[in-house]
């Protein structure tokens, strides 16, 4: 975290470690059902970090399923990493229902702004009123740009590794989350979520991270997680960036290799407790000249 | 295993543990060819399960091409984790070829009762004539009242988690291998299996296996190897959850979490031996009323 | 390696270990963009593969996609493993914008000969000029076949594992390499790669990998990342082999089962450096009629 406040937060700050705890607790107390229409990558690993958070993931994804399916489960995500017609169309019919339905959902927006396909359905997705949208520098500055909501540039992406710092990035999430009405997270070496006014900034993670893949599609699902828990939008984005990158410290501290580190994410993920929350967290405010 | 019998099982009984020991070594001598139309999440935890015992996994999905495999395997596993349209067209493809070949074929019914589409897929694949069904208890009990075979109640699943207790379901699981001619599996923490008359319990297990995804997907796809090489269904079906249970035991004995626990039921899969599973399978008769 | 030279390579000799470090080094420097088309078993395992080992994947596979991603990309891989009449559409496509920008492609021929529908897809594709196949012995000589370069004949697979050895299929590879003219790799205990007049031999490896789903198709992956740096055909083939199976060897001295060489490997992907390589890398030339 590159701002820590000098003095400790106020009591009851939803943007300090102790909230991120009460949040982890609620998880544990509800197991929150997650229906996630991930990218074919990651769907085994994004559904062990829910399991071992203490929620409930559930893979559905045809079109047959996912509106039915969305109004049943306490939060969705929607993740473009691997596209075709037919998951678009799916993507579009499960948030909508979710909407519908009052049930919270995440957009993970992997590679857009890359290819023109997927760049379009980024777009009209947005319009479904995601209460988050989390992704790396070059992803929100593109789906910033794609949106109206910024003219500013950035390094484009070539694929899913972000070639812009999330400290560049900041404005345009800024100006994404006053567009849209969702919390919007950038991650990098220090994560922001912001919801245009206020920002947060989470100091946990270990550098070890981006060599594994879809760590950031993990951090979608916590927070789709935390949403289910907690309404406050830019709180629970907060958290499960907290909760997210403490696992990924905890695991990286252990792990010679990034085979290693995706075994030790799950058992730390499984094995965070409030406790170790409000110690560890890195969770303060930040300014959004930052 | 609940109903422990005061004395050992008779020599030669196929649902003792130096029954499953014998089916291990089966497996082992003969390397079945194990065809898995399975979801999404488990494609690489099948196989590599699969591959860990002994027997040769394939992933064979498209309408292009399951029914000219299905009659190549020793077996077949349908799993309806990760439901299309396009998939559902496969998936009766596979069975309908693997029923014509003469092949034993095993019915993963995930989620079933919670989706209507997945509900009369599953109504349709039960005509198909599987080998074996393995679900939880919300997914048998509402399989046994999908197929018309039970008009109990109990609480439906939501997701891929029960909410019922594995006893709870054995009744209906009991008439719905009367009304399919298949052997039942009811997982839980004690595993029941049911050809409709005898029943098999199976003690076998960790309470952090849960916590990993798809393990249930895993025994199904070992049952179907059970099956490749030995023909009696609740004996094959009993001893896929023998073999399965027994590895999740060894491998939680020595996890710290779930990460670690998926890992560590490979290494045990791979390291079981017949002298293990005559040891510590836990393996016997119960009465259908228990 | 059958054929240890009685000296040293030349110096400068590509088919030398030390040329095979210098390949790991401009991997390193680089960062290839690798497109993978992949089957749905091993994306995950692929991705973290090649992140592990210093390149950057993506998994772009809708055919509204895949061509446009082909030319961005440094060099695609098409794996057959999971057809379907849509991925083989996205195949042709990315295939063919991917020489038509001048990037290398790698075929991955899993399981062709056994199933008719994949032996035409994979026909078809070797008519856009793939710069390196890689496959089992059983692999080859099906594809040797199908494309009329060679009549010999050779046990049929019937799975994804080879019934023959990798000895037995290397006049049909070289016969396939000076038909198609790409770098075919026939993969066994000693893998061999040919463009059809020379031969290198590669001897790294260990026995606990082919019980690990998708270590062949990790062999192609790092194969393309070899392409991205490296233009000479044959050269990046023996590399790419060299480096996976120089993780194998030493995650499988430090792996009780392959639950822990899965991830071993990963690390040892990361940790190879070009030392190493250089002193264990068991790369040398061979004879045709080896």
């Amino acid at each position: 975290m590159s701002d820590d406040p000098r003095a400790g937060p106020p009591p009851g700050d939803p943007l300090a470690p102790s909230a991120a705890a009460a949040t982890l607790e609620a998880i544990r107390a509800r197991t929150p059902l997650i229906h996630n229409l991930t990218n074919l990558v990651v769907t085994n690993s994004t559904a062990n970090a829910l399991l071992a958070l203490g929620a409930s993931p559930a893979m559905v994804e045809g079109v047959e399923e996912v509106a039915e399916f969305a109004a049943l489960a306490d939060a969705l995500v929607v993740n473009l990493g691997t596209m075709s017609g037919a998951r678009a169309r799916a993507m579009r019919l499960a948030a909508a229902a979710a909407r519908a339905a009052g049930r919270p959902w995440v957009l993970d927006p992997v590679a857009v702004g890359v290819i023109e396909f997927r760049s379009s359905v980024a777009a009209a997705l947005l319009d479904e009123g995601p209460a988050v949208v989390r992704g790396n520098a070059s992803e929100i500055l593109a789906l910033a740009r794609l949106s109206g909501a910024s003219a500013s540039e950035g390094p484009a992406g070539r694929g899913v590794d972000s070639r812009a710092g999330a400290e560049q990035a900041l404005a345009a999430a800024a100006a994404l989350a006053r567009r849209s009405g969702a919390a919007v997270v950038v991650s990098g070496a220090t994560d922001y979520a912001t919801d245009g006014q206020a920002v947060a900034a989470i100091g946990n993670g270990h550098p070890l991270m981006p060599r594994v893949t879809g760590l950031g599609c993990t951090a979608s699902a916590i927070i789709a997680a935390c949403l289910a828990v907690r309404s406050d939008r830019l709180a629970a984005a907060a958290h499960g960036m907290v909760l997210t990158g403490l696992a990924g410290e905890l695991a990286g501290a252990a792990s010679p290799g990034p085979g290693s580190l995706q075994v030790a994410l799950l058992d730390a993920l499984y094995g965070l407790t409030p406790a170790i929350v409000r110690e560890r967290g890195r969770l303060g405010r930040a300014a959004l000249s930052a």
